[in-house]
C-alpha cells in the first residue's frame, strides 16, 4: 500500500469511511438475549419495530416476557407479549404447542434441548420429542415452521384460554383474569377464535385478542376442549366463560415440516385473517424473516458506528436501539374502541419509565414515528378524557408518579416536531393538572391533586406523596414550557410557579450520611414527619422512623402505598430535572453538592436500575465538572452493562434501560422536556447519525483511548465549542462535533453551565 | 237466580271471586302501543320480561325506540332497543329488511300498509311489495316469520352497520358513532357477524352486538357489501372500520314463508348461535310466542283486579306493569367485561328515572329479580369502582342529579330484601358520597362533590348545582338509613346531618307567585344570585334574571349546564322526599304549604312528565289532608293517562311513568328508600296481590263510585286503621286492607301524619 500517495490514501480512506457506513448491515449486531436473564425481562422473540405481534415461548404462566432460561419447561408459544416490564404480567395470548402423540392430554409442556435466538428469529428443539420450532413474524402475523421427526406424527395444541400471570384469587392485584375464549375449526387448514382477558399489571378492562390460524398441511383429526373436558369431532367451542382449545393432528404422512401462520387482530377473527392475506400471503418463512430484518436495518442503520468499534460495543449499542423500538406497539387499524384516521398505539408500559430516554431516542432517530405516537396519545385524550401514563390492553393505567405525558409533549415541542396540535396537547396537559382522576387514581391523571393544588405538595397519607409531588412539579414545568411557546403568558406564569412545588417538601435542615436537605414527608398541616404510620390499628398508633435511606415498608403495607415509589429520598432528592441549579443551591452550594453526589455514588445509594436516578450521574455538569459525570457514567456502564444475558441491570421497561445505555455510548444524554443533550465522553470513537431530514450529524472523537477519556476541546462545525451540552436543533441542522480527548480533565465545559429552568 | 239462599249466593260469589283471580289470563290486556306516540317513546315490539333482545321496526335512524307511526317508512327491523328514553338514541343493532327484487340496492325502505301489535307479537305488511313480517322473540333470540306474495321472489337484507341516532359529527353529544361491523355467510342457511358502536345518550365506550342468523330456506344467491360497494359472491366482509352487510335471495320457488331466527350475544357469534340452540331449537313461531306470553302471565297475574274493572283500566294497569318490567335487561351470561356467577344487568336507563316507582314496583311483585338487579349493581361497583346511575352498552353514564343507586339500596334494605351484602352496599354508597368521579362527572358518582362536602351545597357554576344539591342530600339520607340499620352510629350521625344540606340552598325570604322560600342558586362565597351568568364573554359579564319559574336557558348554554336539570325551582323545591315536615315548616307551616301546593297544581307549574315531581301530588298527606292528594292524583290521571297511543304524558323512561300510574291505580304510592306506601283512593275496586312468599294482600274498597271517592274509614285485617300510609312489611305479611268510601272527605288519615325523616 506504500505506493499510493498521501492524497490518494486520504481519498480511499474517505471513500472507505463513507461506504462502510453506507453498505454494511448492522441488524446482525442485535442480540435479543441481552437482558433476558436476571432482572432485564426483555422480550426475546421476533418482533417488527413497534410490532403488534410478539411471538415467544412461555415457560410456565409467570414470567412477564414469557420466556425463561433452560432448563425451565416450555408450556407453549403465545403471540402477544411486552418487553422488560416489572410487576404482574400482561398478555401471553393464543398459545400454540407442537407435540407428537395421542389427542388425549391437555398439558404438552416440554423441555428444550437447544435454543437459538437472533433478531427476528427464534428456534428451539424439544428434548422429549425432538420437535423443532422456528418462529419469525410480521407486524400482525406470526409465522411458525415446525419440523417433526421423520417417524413421529404431527400434532399441535391451540390454546386460546392461556394467558400469563394466572392466579386463583379473583381480582388479585396486578394479575390477569380470564373472561372468555372461543375456538372453531373452520376447515382442514384453518382455525379461528379469541381470548378475552382482563386485569394484569395495569388493572385494565377486558381486552380481546382474535386469531386466525392457517396451516400448510390438512388437519387429519382433532378434538376440541372446554373447561378441562375433551369433545371428539366437535368443531367449535363457544364462549361460555370457560377455557377452550383444540388438539389437532396432521397425521404422520406427508412432509415433516408444518408451517403455521397466526394472524392476530384486536377487532375480529376475519380481520386477523385479512391481516394474513395482506401481510403474508405466501408460505415462505425466509421471506418473512428478511422483510423483518430489512425493517430493522432501515431504523438501526440511521446511526452508524466507526469501523473500529468492538463487536461487544456494537452489540450493546444496536441491541439498545432495538429494545427501544419494540414498544409502544402500533395498533393503527386495530382499535376496537373507536374508528378514525388517527394512528393508534398501545402498550405505553409506562411513560413513567420511557419519558427519560426511550422517548427522546425515538425522537432523535425516528421522529415521524414519535409524532404518530403522540397523536395517538392525544386521540386517547380526546376519546377517553386523559392521555395515558401507562396503557395496555386498550385501557389506561397505571400511574406511579407524575402525569408524564406532559414530559413527552414538552419534549416534542422543544424539539420542534411537526404535525402535532400543540393547542390540543396543552389542553390535555392542563386536564391532568387540574381535574382529579376520580376513584382509581392509579388509572390516569394525578392522584392527590386536590391537596397538591391547595397545599403545594401532596401530604403524607396519600400514596406515593413524595414522588408524586416532585413529578407533578416537573410536569407543571413541562406545561409552562409549552404555554410559553404558545404565547400564553398567564398559564406560563401559573405553571412555572407550580414547578417550584417540590421545594415545599424540601426539609432544609435534615441531615443524613453527610448531606443536608432532603425531600421528606410532611402532613396536611405542614408538620415534618420523623415517624410515619406503621400499620392500620385504630387503637394504637404504631409508627416507624422514616429516613432518607429507607426504601422498604412494613410487610403488610402495599408496595404502592409508601412515600417514594420504588426508591429512597436520597435518590428522589436528586430527581428534579428542571430545577437543578436551585437544587444545588438548596444542597449548600456547588461544593456541598459535589460531595453529596460523591457520597451517593460511593456509598451504593445510587440504584442503576431505577429510572428516577437516570439523570443523576450527569448532575456534575451543573457544577461545572462534566468530566466527573463522564467518569461516573463510564463506571456505571462498565459495572452493569454487557452483552450477556444478564447484561441489563434492571427491568428494561420498554427499552428505558437500553436507551439510557445507547445515548451514553454516543456521548449524548437528553434531559427530556428540555431542548438539549448533555455531552459526555462517548464510548464509541465515531458516531454517524443519518437524520430524517436528509442531513447527518457526526460525533467524532480524536485520540480517545482508555486513558484519554477526558474532553480537552470541542469543535462544532469547525468552531470551538465550550458548552458541555448541545441543542437538539444543532444536531438536527446537521454537522459534526469533534471532541479532542486527553488523559486528564480540562477546562472544557466548566464555565458555561447547562440551562437552568 | 232468586231461588238460591243468601248463603249459597255468598258461597258462589266467593268461589267466583277466587276462581276469577286464579284462572283468567291477564296478559292480553297489555297494549304495547300505549305511549308509543307523542312523548311516551315506549318500545312497541315483542320483549320477554327484562329481555335482552327487543326486535322492532326502525323508522329512519332517529327515534329512540325505533318505531314511528304510519305513514313513516320502515328502514329495517333491528334486534336491540330500549324503552321510553329521552335524549339521543342507543342501540338499533343488526337490522334486517325483507324485500323482493334484484340484489342491487342498499336502501330497501318501505311504507306500511297495515300494522298489528300485541304483547309478544308485531306484524306489518309493506305497502310496496305486500310482504308480511311477523315478529316474536325469546330472551336472546328474535324470531321472524316473513310471508312473501306468491309471485314474488324472497329477498332479505342483513345490515349490521345500521344503528340508531347516526350523526355526521364525530363525537356529537348523545349520538351513537360507528366503530366497526362484520358479516359472513356461513352456509346456505346461516349468516354471522357483529355491530360495534360507541357513544349514544350515555356516552358509553364501544359495545359489540354479535349475531347468528338462521333461515328455514336455503340462500339461493347473495351479494355482500362494504362501505357502499357491492361484492358478488364474496362470502365475508371483515371489519375494517366500514359498514358491512349482505343482500340475500331465497329465490321464488318453495314456500312463501321464510322463517328467520336471529340469536344475539354480547360475547361472540358462536354464543349467539348457542343461544338459538338452547332457547329456540325449533321453527315454530307460535311456540315462541306462547312461551313469551306465559312468562308475562306469570308476572302480571301476581296482581289481579276485580272483575268489574273496566277494560280500559285493565289495559292501563297491566300495560303499566308490563312497561315496568322490560328494563333493565338481564344479560347474565352475556357480560364481556368479566366472568363470574353473579347476575349481570344492563340498561339502567336511568336510575334517576326509575328509583321512584319502577324500582319499588319490581320490589313489590318480583323481589327476587330486584335482588338480582341490585347484586348486578354491586358487582359493577366491585369491578368498575362505582355503581351505575345510568348504564347502557356495558358502560356507566350518565348522571343527571344524584347518585340514586343509594335510594335503590336503601329501599331494598328497609323492605328487608334478603340475599344482598348490605355491608358491601354501604361501602358502594359511601364511595359515591366521598370520592369525586374524575373528569367525566356525567359518568358516575357525584359531580361537584368536593364543593358539596366543603360548603354543604353545590355552588352555582357547577352544572346542575340545584338538583345535585337536593339529590345528594336525599342520597345522604339513604346512606344514613342503611348505616343506622347496620348499627353504624358514627356514619349515621354524619349522613343524617348531611341529609339537611338541601336547606343550605333554601332562600327563605324569596317570594314567587304567592309562595315563599325556594331552592335558589348561591355562589361559592355564599351569596344568593338573582342574576346568573348568560354566555361566556370574557370582556362583558352578561347575566339573566333567574326566577323559580325559569326552565329555559340561553340557546347556547347546554341543556345540562343549568341550575336545575329539566325543571324549575317550583318543581324541585318540593322534591325533598326525606324531609317533608321540615319543608312544610320552611314553607311557612301547613296552611302556607297547602296554598303553595294548590298554586303549583292550579297554575300549571306542575309537570306531570318530570320524575322529580312524581311525589308532589301526595304531599298533602303530610299536612293531614290525604283526600287532597287523592283528588290531585285522580285529576292528573284523568287528564294525562289513557289507553291511546298518546296515553303517557312523558317519556316512559324504562317504565317510570307507567309504574307511577300502576301504583296509583292500586291506591298505593311508594316513597322510595322509606319503608311505607302512602294510601290514596284507588281507581280499582279490588286489587289482589299474590306475594312471592306465598301470602297475599288484598285492597278492597266498599261503596266506591265516581262520587264516593273519599276514604271514610279503613280496616287492616279487620282492625280500624287510621294512618294514610302502610308499611311494606304489613303488606308482605299478607292480609286485607278495606277502604270504605264516602262522597265527602272524612277525618280518616288526617291526624297521624306520614313519617318524617
Amino acid at each position: 500500500m506504500k505506493i499510493y500517495s498521501k492524497n490518494i490514501l486520504l481519498g480511499i480512506s474517505l471513500l472507505f469511511a463513507i461506504t462502510s457506513y453506507a453498505q454494511k448491515t448492522v441488524y446482525q449486531y442485535v442480540d435479543p438475549m441481552i437482558g433476558s436473564e436476571g432482572v432485564g425481562r426483555v422480550f426475546i422473540g421476533p418482533s417488527c419495530p413497534y410490532g403488534m405481534v410478539k411471538p415467544s415461548p412461555d415457560c410456565t404462566v409467570s414470567p412477564n416476557s414469557g420466556w425463561l432460561p433452560m432448563p425451565k419447561e416450555v408450556t407453549g408459544f403465545s403471540q402477544v407479549h411486552v418487553s422488560g416490564t416489572g410487576g404482574g404480567p400482561k398478555y401471553g395470548n393464543i398459545s400454540i404447542m407442537p407435540f407428537s402423540g395421542a389427542l388425549d392430554k391437555m398439558d404438552q409442556t416440554s423441555f428444550r434441548a437447544e435454543e437459538n435466538v437472533k433478531l427476528g428469529y427464534y428456534e428451539t428443539v424439544f428434548k422429549e420429542n425432538n420437535i423443532k420450532t422456528e418462529i419469525t413474524t410480521g407486524e400482525k402475523v406470526s409465522f411458525y415452521r415446525i419440523t417433526y421427526p421423520k417417524d413421529k406424527s404431527k400434532e399441535l395444541k391451540i390454546d386460546p384460554g392461556f394467558f400469563l400471570g394466572e392466579e386463583k384469587i379473583p381480582d388479585a392485584r396486578e394479575a390477569q383474569q380470564f373472561v372468555g375464549s372461543q375456538i372453531e375449526i373452520v376447515s382442514d387448514t384453518e382455525v379461528r377464535g379469541y381470548s378475552r382477558i382482563r386485569g394484569g399489571w395495569n388493572n385494565g378492562r377486558a381486552y380481546t385478542v382474535y386469531f386466525w390460524a392457517v396451516f400448510d398441511q390438512p388437519i387429519a383429526k382433532y378434538v376440541t376442549f372446554k373447561d378441562g373436558m375433551f369433545y371428539n369431532n366437535q368443531k367449535a367451542q363457544f364462549d361460555s366463560g370457560k377455557k377452550t382449545g383444540a388438539l389437532l393432528s396432521f397425521g404422520n404422512s406427508g412432509k415433516e415440516e408444518l408451517n403455521v401462520k397466526i394472524g392476530i387482530s384486536f377487532l375480529s377473527e376475519l380481520k386477523a385473517k385479512n391481516n394474513i392475506e395482506i401481510e403474508i400471503p405466501h408460505w415462505n418463512f425466509n421471506t418473512v424473516l428478511v422483510a423483518l430484518e430489512n425493517k430493522w436495518e432501515d431504523l438501526l442503520s440511521r446511526i452508524k458506528l466507526s469501523d473500529d468499534t468492538s463487536v461487544e460495543y456494537r452489540k450493546m449499542f444496536y441491541t439498545g436501539l432495538y429494545h427501544t423500538m419494540i414498544m409502544p406497539v402500533d395498533r393503527t387499524g386495530e382499535n376496537p374502541l373507536w374508528t378514525n384516521d388517527e394512528p393508534y398505539y398501545d402498550d405505553f408500559y409506562t411513560i413513567w419509565d420511557t419519558f427519560r430516554t426511550s422517548s427522546p431516542l425515538i425522537t432523535l432517530i425516528d421522529s415521524k414515528r414519535k409524532v404518530d405516537i403522540i397523536n395517538a396519545m392525544l386521540n386517547i385524550y380526546k376519546r377517553e378524557g386523559y392521555m395515558p401514563e401507562g396503557r395496555s390492553g386498550n385501557d389506561n393505567g397505571r400511574t406511579q408518579g407524575g402525569s408524564n405525558a406532559e414530559v413527552v409533549i414538552a419534549d416534542a415541542f422543544v424539539k420542534n416536531l411537526k404535525g402535532i396540535d400543540y393547542e390540543l396537547a396543552l389542553q390535555a396537559m392542563i386536564k391532568d393538572a387540574t381535574v382529579p382522576p376520580g376513584g382509581n387514581e392509579e388509572r390516569e391523571g394525578r392522584g392527590g391533586l386536590i391537596d397538591y393544588l391547595k397545599l403545594g405538595y401532596v401530604p403524607y397519607g396519600t400514596d406515593r406523596a413524595g414522588n408524586r409531588t416532585i413529578d407533578y412539579s416537573y410536569n407543571d414545568y413541562n406545561i409552562a414550557t409549552v404555554a410559553k411557546g404558545l404565547g400564553k403568558t398567564d398559564l406560563y406564569n401559573q405553571y412555572i410557579k407550580q414547578a417550584e412545588n417540590w421545594q415545599n417538601l424540601w426539609r432544609a435542615d435534615y441531615e443524613n450520611n453527610g448531606a443536608k436537605g432532603f425531600i421528606m414527608p410532611k402532613d396536611k398541616d405542614g408538620n415534618w414527619l420523623d415517624d410515619v404510620v406503621f400499620g392500620e390499628s385504630k387503637i394504637q398508633k404504631p409508627t416507624f422512623k422514616y429516613t432518607p435511606v429507607i426504601i422498604e415498608s412494613p410487610w403488610y403495607v402495599c408496595h404502592w402505598c409508601v412515600f417514594f415509589y420504588e426508591g429512597t429520598s436520597w435518590e428522589y432528592s436528586f430527581s428534579l430535572p428542571h430545577d437543578i441549579p436551585e437544587l444545588v443551591k438548596k444542597s449548600g452550594g456547588e461544593k456541598a453538592f459535589e460531595k453529596r453526589l460523591d457520597i451517593f455514588f460511593d456509598n451504593n445509594l445510587f440504584n442503576v436500575a431505577n429510572e428516577p436516578s437516570f439523570l443523576t450521574p450527569c448532575l456534575y455538569h451543573w457544577i461545572g465538572k462534566p468530566y466527573l459525570s463522564s467518569d461516573r457514567i463510564r463506571t456505571i456502564i462498565k459495572d452493569n452493562f454487557n452483552t450477556s444475558r444478564e447484561g441489563l441491570p434492571g427491568n428494561d421497561d420498554s427499552g428505558a434501560m437500553s436507551s439510557w445505555l445507547a445515548f451514553h455510548m454516543m456521548g449524548l444524554y437528553p434531559n427530556a422536556g428540555q431542548p438539549y443533550y448533555l455531552i459526555n465522553t462517548p464510548l464509541i470513537k465515531e458516531v454517524f447519525v443519518k437524520l430524517e431530514n436528509g442531513k447527518s450529524f457526526k460525533i467524532t472523537t480524536k485520540k480517545m483511548s482508555d486513558k484519554n477519556r477526558y474532553i480537552k476541546t470541542a469543535l462544532l462545525n469547525g468552531k470551538p465549542y465550550n458548552k458541555a451540552w448541545i441543542l437538539h436543533d444543532d444536531i438536527n441542522n446537521g454537522g459534526e462535533l469533534i471532541l479532542e480527548m486527553d488523559s486528564k480533565p480540562s477546562a472544557w465545559g466548566t464555565t458555561i453551565l447547562p440551562p437552568a429552568k
